[in-house]
């Protein structure tokens, strides 16, 4: 019998822990074990439950000073609070498997040196992407395979956006309206629409994928928040789909990390991810790409991803990450033809290849150029009054 | 130091053999251990090599009889000898690592059972989808969820003919021969153009991801044959596309499990598959779906699937697969819409829908039917006059 204990009894949290009930038998014929959520840490505790109410507790020190659960399954959604118990986990040898991107992303290093120190598993597959097992598959080919490339759609709230709005014709605003009503996009969605989110997951899948310590701070991101109707339909009548692309890839000693949205053609898989979908496409020496679609969210894609780390935790079935290497950060001059769109009388000559008015817009499409030109062009106008876009 | 042995120096042996050595560092920080290829079974020792020629032997009983060779990689592609290899490589506990989808499709059960009784580790990652990592995923998926359906393309040489009949307007005869003159067809196609390469990966998938004995026997394939640029014309003029999908599905105590050609829908994450990848779609309690594209064979692509089992051998980073489950065959009674392409005065009242005349061929959709229903009707007609597939 194992012990484990989890934090958070959110959407995350229910979904793991109706999995762990509802696979028992399976789970114990395959790793010999009974898994027992024997505690919940849960801030409030009025609440309705047909769960033993004594597996409830608002106290983290009813869990760290219990000897008998060895792993903590860490859900609470909270960023401060998360760094302090996955650490006290950490140095007191339990397991931990978290699915908080934010957190991970931030200490990303520090917790694989505690972990490894203290001989015991760290792992975060439900932090990237829900559902979709990208971390263990990554892991392998970062031993296996020397990996240039990855490419992916890490955030299912702007997918969809930018789905419905291809799809269905909204304006923006419309559409997000829509999505908050629907659960798909929070009150404050900036996070998503912005990149930020993307970007933490870029950062660990970046990580693992090149075996050297590519951080937030690392990696640039530009959001969908100024993307208007006017750019779908100009792009639809080119046969293209815009998405928001978290990219990273190895050049020598050099890396380019970005989120920004990227024009896609119709033949590209990544062009295609419907809704709230997440998508992985990783590149490289041992063969031309391997990809994953999958939902990027949600009680049970996200509980999956839990209980899968629980499992290769508590069996030991995994990996350790190899950082070894030093690249050079080459985003400033990562050089590409960019779509800008901005008001008609807007003047950007030195970088502009081609212009045309559409709908009472300019829509230039730029030179080669390195992105920090890009940057430095757009710097003098209101950032609602443009949006850009990278040629893939 | 773990001494390993590979059995047959062809394409995936090769590409084995090259991963290993460039990834020693890697593999050694990760894993602990040096891994070393001690001998390699090759049938004709008169060749060019820049490899140590003492590694070389014709002989299996220089393997078997080697108490230091702790596991062997079976890639010799035939079925009786591997048979004979494998058994006794696990009944002398010595774990087995196979990229031979005949072999393991016939014996699966007896080969896990082997495995168990002997304790050491059967893996058969590069017998399925070449680059795609996904027996890892599904038996981790087998345990947690309830997967009720799973889709794939299998085999890169069908799927290579239709997207080049597609793409480019070749006949199945033009293109055939252009496959074979690329390699990527071989100079007797059947097993793949008749579905029954795709069929033996099924029957591997369907038993992990259902925890029941689906045999080669049990499912029944239909391949492409006889199809023709008529057909592919038809179907683009209604904006759809031919795939030949080998698909399994439960329901209760039933199960269903087939390949044949199925019309998909553009928006289909598998319509857009190109030339020879491969590509897997799972179904289960905790998501709507979760979908593979990768490369389906090749030196490299293959070889890191071989390497990917390796390791987890060697490091018992696996779970073992569940086999509780007795399911009904329900292919029979299982019901649908069929496109036949007849020749025109061809009738087959009983189980037409619509019909029409296209390019001089007789085109019928039939009403929702019953499988043998299909079968049946078209037992009088020879097989090189029809063709069928499936809508989806």
């Amino acid at each position: 019998m194992i012990n484990i204990a989890l934090l958070g009894f959110g959407t995350v949290g229910k979904g793991t822990y109706e999995i762990l009930e509802r696979q028992k038998e399976e789970i114990k014929e395959i790793t010999g074990e009974e898994i027992v959520v024997k505690k919940i840490l849960k801030r409030n505790l009025d609440f309705e439950t047909s769960i033993n109410r004594d597996i409830f507790t608002n106290d983290y020190t009813d869990i760290i000073e219990d000897d008998e659960i060895k792993l903590i399954a860490e859900m609470t959604g909270d960023v401060d609070s998360s760094y302090k118990y996955i650490k006290e986990a950490l140095l007191r040898k339990k397991h931990i498997v978290t699915a908080n991107k934010a957190v991970v992303s931030e200490n990303f290093e520090e917790f694989l040196k505690l972990a490894k120190e203290n001989n015991v598993n760290f792992l975060y597959e439900s932090s990237v992407a829900g559902s979709i097992p990208i971390i263990k598959p990554l892991k392998d080919q970062s031993i296996i395979n020397n990996i240039k490339k990855i490419r992916g759609i890490l955030n299912g709230t702007s997918n969809f956006l930018l789905y419905k709005m291809t799809e269905e014709n909204y304006d923006y605003s419309e559409v997000l309206k829509m999505a908050q009503e629907m659960g798909f996009a929070e009150s404050d969605p900036t996070d998503d629409v912005e990149g930020i989110d993307a970007l933490r997951k870029l950062r660990i899948l970046s990580t693992i994928a090149f075996k050297a310590s590519i951080k937030n701070e690392d990696i640039d991101s530009y959001g969908i928040s100024s993307i208007s109707k006017v750019d779908i339909e100009y792009l639809k009548e080119k046969n293209k789909k815009i998405k928001l692309i978290a990219e990273s890839k190895i050049e020598e000693d050099k890396f380019m990390a970005l989120v920004e949205p990227v024009i896609l053609n119709s033949k590209d898989n990544l062009a295609n991810i419907a809704n709230a979908e997440n998508s992985v496409e990783i590149s490289g020496q041992n063969y031309g790409s391997l990809t994953f679609i999958g939902e990027g969210a949600g009680m049970l894609p996200t509980g999956n991803a839990v209980v899968t780390d629980i499992l290769d935790a508590i069996t030991n079935n995994n990996y350790n990450v190899i950082i070894n290497k030093n690249l050079k950060n080459n985003n400033n001059d990562f050089k590409a033809n960019y779509y800008i769109r901005v008001k008609k009388d807007v003047e950007l000559n030195n970088i502009t290849l081609e212009e045309e008015i559409f709908k009472n817009y300019k829509i230039i499409k730029t030179k080669e150029i390195k992105r920090k030109e890009l940057i430095n062009s757009l710097k003098e106008i209101n950032k609602k009054d443009y949006f850009f876009a990278r040629y893939n």
